[in-house]
């Protein structure tokens, strides 16, 4: 979906969620809280803040309501919560979620494993979350990122006609946003331009984000090339936590901070204050002490002359 | 200069001198010329293996000689020197390198700081070694890299008019290529892409390689940005040896291996084995022990299915 306003891109943070799903550490409520505060001090306008499952299943997103909760005190800030599925979307939607996101795989051995249910029976799951939110909640978008859409680490390349089916089948049921998920960092610039060029070619603008990893390096490469072929939503997590269980070292998530750096570098407008993201980082340090924290440009910091910048 | 080979792309791979003059350890010379083995093994048709300056500056270097004639061994390789002026020239034919590539600053400021003479004083020089060329060692190219073309942490911003400026100087006197550095990693992909297809418009194929840092994490995309605006040089560096001392942890040079596995996975051929270059990272290693090498794909291996990958 076209961004409606006044940026270039939209920044949509996600470490709150898949980047907190993915590290062993609980991080507590009041430090979540403060994290997102820093966040959206930063002028991050979208943030994936919680994950609607079963507390059981993942104790880290055990307080997802009452971190909606928190998040929705800032007004700029649009709210957006992970659900797997129609009991995930009602707690969310409860809640006070307003935006949510469902995770769709593209390849059925990927899908199996993760939720135990074929790409089309999750197509079946988010038509009726799309009835829910019709019901209770009319205005709030809901988004499918659609996941191993480059490839994946149990079937291998995944066919660039099974992603664009999927893609049709998800538009025609209502989906609002459709976006395109290299899970495990297996995309590279030109299959990601192709992809996406495909994508806009067959939904247009219900085309949404590119959620890339840098499992391989390619993180920041791969957004170039999205943003190239027409792409303006972008997620990524601060300091690139989600770090790849099997791969120690490689970060998973693009770090929102270089790839917020890469965008105004380039005279791409993104909303975001890049001095404060960098700010926001002690927050979650503060939350997870010890957990590394990836990205070079908060190392570097900005070029002398940033201001006076020829773009 | 377009690349006359079978090969899309052509990876100069510059550890042993850019990366080597970076760090504090001295390599023995007996682990240079293994490691420039493992990198000639890997395919490489490139190396810049040594730079020519007094053994007093730089006690690195002293074995430059020794070094290019043992390179001078693998028959595909064109064995490259940095040479910072006339003397160094003469030492570099001497020895029978095969390229010579000589450093000239964009922005004044850097070129007094780094060479004590003016960017017009350095075309001079450029000059000088040509004559030499043209007497001794005629069909040896004499490429100009460059520095601070996208910025310079003492001057700030570089205006693009002098970089073409200075560019179409050293085309007048008869260099053969002439690329662009981005020094100190200030680069950004739009004015990456922007001032390569200008040098593309000014002096043609005289445009030479893009040598990017990864300082802010741009190396990849930059290097994409250069690619798709016509270039087809890339200079890397095994394990991105020569990070920047200002930065701890911010490599400097971009890293081969992702280089490779980025234009490989995109369908575009560089003739590097990727298997074989992450071998020659061992010689690196028993050569500089303690050195941190630098890497994502390393780290995270090929994808699943990369024979089988759909380009």
């Amino acid at each position: 979906m076209t961004h409606p306003d006044a940026f270039d891109v939209l920044i949509s943070e996600v470490g709150p969620r898949d980047g907190l799903q993915s590290v062993k550490a609980t991080m507590p409520t009041a430090d979540k809280q403060r994290w997102i505060d820093a966040l959206a001090a930063a002028g991050l306008r979208e943030i994936e803040v919680a994950s609607f499952v079963p507390a059981r299943l993942l104790p880290q997103m055990a307080d997802a309501a009452q971190v909606v909760q928190h998040a929705r005190q800032h007004a700029q800030v649009r709210v957006m919560a992970l659900v797997p599925n129609l009991q995930g979307a009602q707690h969310a939607l409860e809640a006070g979620a307003q935006k949510l996101t469902l995770p769709v795989s593209a390849s059925p051995a990927h899908s199996l494993a993760n939720v135990r249910k074929t790409p089309e029976d999750m197509v079946q799951e988010v038509a009726a979350v799309l009835r829910l939110r019709d019901i209770v909640a009319p205005g709030v978008p809901v988004e499918v990122g659609m996941s191993t859409a480059f490839g994946c680490t149990l079937q291998g390349p995944v066919p660039e006609d099974d992603v664009l089916r999927l893609a049709q089948q998800l538009a025609a049921i209502g989906v609002d946003e459709i976006g395109l998920s290299d899970t495990t960092g297996m995309a590279n610039p030109a299959q990601v331009s192709r992809l996406f060029k495909r994508m806009f070619q067959e939904i247009g603008p219900l085309t949404g984000a590119a959620h890339m990893h840098n499992t391989r390096g390619l993180g920041l490469a791969n957004c170039l090339a999205a943003y190239e072929a027409g792409v303006r939503t972008f997620d990524s997590s601060l300091a690139g936590l989600g770090g790849c269980p099997y791969a120690p070292g490689a970060s998973g998530n693009v770090v929102t901070e270089d790839l917020v750096f890469m965008f105004e570098a380039m005279g791409v407008s993104t909303g975001v204050d890049w001095a404060r993201l960098v700010a926001a980082r002690e927050a979650l340090k503060a939350g997870l002490p010890g957990e590394p924290l990836y990205g070079m440009s908060p190392e570097a910091g900005l070029p002398r002359g940033w201001n006076r910048q020829i773009n």
